[in-house]
């Protein structure tokens, strides 16, 4: 008998990763293409497509790939579409997964690329044998995979699950969505760096990142900073903590789950977020949840997380039926 | 062949309502006893059981008693529980459905309230069809029954769909809970006439609400008030509109449902509290969701909507098998 392997693909801005993966989540084979040389996406697809069929063919014959699953921005599973990215050249609504489907003649399923973290810690991860439970992705901005009695919650229009854009301050920070004071404008790793710079700005305090040129302050620094006791830097931390630990204790009001999983770059600050965040989401939190619902740091391998998230997309679907 | 009827209860602070209820909805009778009367929940469930069996007994032969579904306050569906119910004189957690169960030796179901509300819509009222909506109640407090793919969201530990307990300003108002700022100390009818208490000291508006009484000013005075034209009283609506609207919104970012059905007294307001609901809520919507999700009144019959709420959850639970 063939040992099955799946196709995951993470659909970046810049980049795109592919890996084929087996089910217990090794990756046999990986490659990457540029998302943004293409302005046509017919013209992406038809390089995906080849560089996926070089791969295929590679494989040893034991294996057999049963099928395709993408993570992307604005990923929607209802209708395999990507609906207006705003980090993609490609506008309005592709219809992806059927026409990288046509292409590969495998079957093709695609989420977003939260959904995709989610499912990824669900089979391969921190999730492992948990029902309910939410992964919160911290890269550039804030996503989230939500959990339900086993499944992804997808709602109505299969667009659910965008906590990154729930509301901390009605009038705060303007966010790349047109709104002011979304989460992700605080709690992500571009949040922190604009905390920062506020923090900068309104106090005299000494700071090791006063020394960064303006404008190329990133999050590693911090993450830097903090570790040799900055104060400004352990401070952001904290404040970002408050903030996201605040808006976990709304999503566990919500959906109560088992645990809430923290993936991506700012995840990996390791207590440096993971104290204040728990701290401040016991606090805000209702009696009836308070000490239940465990604060996980994710178990992807980060370098292969959203290729792995993607794949497991096939697992997931292929027990559907 | 026999008709079906289920028992609904709804157990509230000071009485319990019990009804026999068909699949369609009519209520073939209905009677209620005082909730504190008993400080043993044995004695209460002694007299319930003889009230109930007394109508069962009343009941034409051509009708038969499928189970009993009831709606209490922090009601544990999994466990079939009553968890420390602030406004209950039973402490702790009392088994309340199969203590009932084995009083009436029939199958006996328990929500809490508002997930009691949102089977009842699903089944006899506003959401009839709908698989993915979210019912928010407006009473005393704020209750939400959250419904996903056809079921009601319950969680990894069956206390899910507490919107009333999510914070809007963390350093803001005193709730029941023990917590700050929760948004059922602003949008529910407490809420409102709290809004009206600070407006009135903080303007020198002139407002018929003036004239009440300390302490005795209630929702309706507000709701009266406002239909007149009094200023204080719409500027009040309209802030709890807001409030609403906006927390309306996360949970939109959250479940991304095709309806959120507003139930309860303040709900009977109308266009006073759906107008400026309606418009923070899509205001403060992440583009994707917004002009797609509904704003709907209950349309369960006020006064009955507790009991055929709790005997629809009886349905749900035979459909289930």
């Amino acid at each position: 008998m063939k040992t099955e392997v799946a196709i995951g693909i993470d659909v970046g801005g810049t980049n795109t990763d592919f890996a084929i993966v087996d089910r217990d989540g090794n990756c046999l084979s990986r490659d990457s293409i540029r998302t943004d040389r293409h302005n046509e996406v017919v013209l992406f697809l038809d390089e995906l497509a080849e560089k996926l069929r070089s791969q295929i063919h590679k494989l040893d014959k034991r294996f057999e790939v049963k099928g395709i699953g993408v993570g992307a921005p604005n990923g929607n599973y209802f209708k395999g579409t990507i609906e207006f990215a705003p980090n993609l050249k490609w506008k309005g609504t592709i219809h992806f997964a059927d026409m990288l489907a046509k292409r590969m003649n495998l079957p093709t399923v695609l989420t977003n690329d939260a959904n995709a973290a989610a499912i990824g810690e669900m089979i391969y991860g921190a999730a492992k044998g948990m029902k309910d439970f939410i992964v919160i992705t911290l890269g550039t901005g804030l996503g989230s995979g939500i959990v339900v009695n086993g499944e992804i919650l997808y709602g109505h229009d299969g667009f659910a699950g965008e906590l990154g854009h729930t509301i901390v301050y009605p009038e705060g920070r303007l966010c790349g969505c047109g709104k002011k004071g979304c989460l992700e404008t605080y709690a992500s790793a571009t949040g922190i760096v604009r905390t920062v710079v506020e923090m900068l700005q309104q106090s005299g305090e000494p700071s090791i990142l006063r020394n960064i040129e303006k404008g190329k302050l990133n999050s590693k620094d911090i993450f830097l900073a903090a570790q040799k006791g900055d104060k400004i830097a352990l401070d952001a931390f904290e404040f970002t903590g408050k903030i996201l630990g605040m808006k976990l204790s709304d999503a566990v009001a919500f959906s109560s789950p088992e645990a809430i999983i923290l993936f991506g770059g700012l995840a990996l600050a390791g207590d440096l977020i993971f104290v204040s965040t728990k701290k401040y989401m016991e606090h805000y939190m209702l009696p009836i949840y308070r000490n239940k619902v465990k604060l996980l740091p994710s178990l992807l391998n980060n370098e292969n997380a959203a290729v792995l998230g993607a794949a497991a997309l096939v697992w997931k679907h292929l027990k559907k039926g």
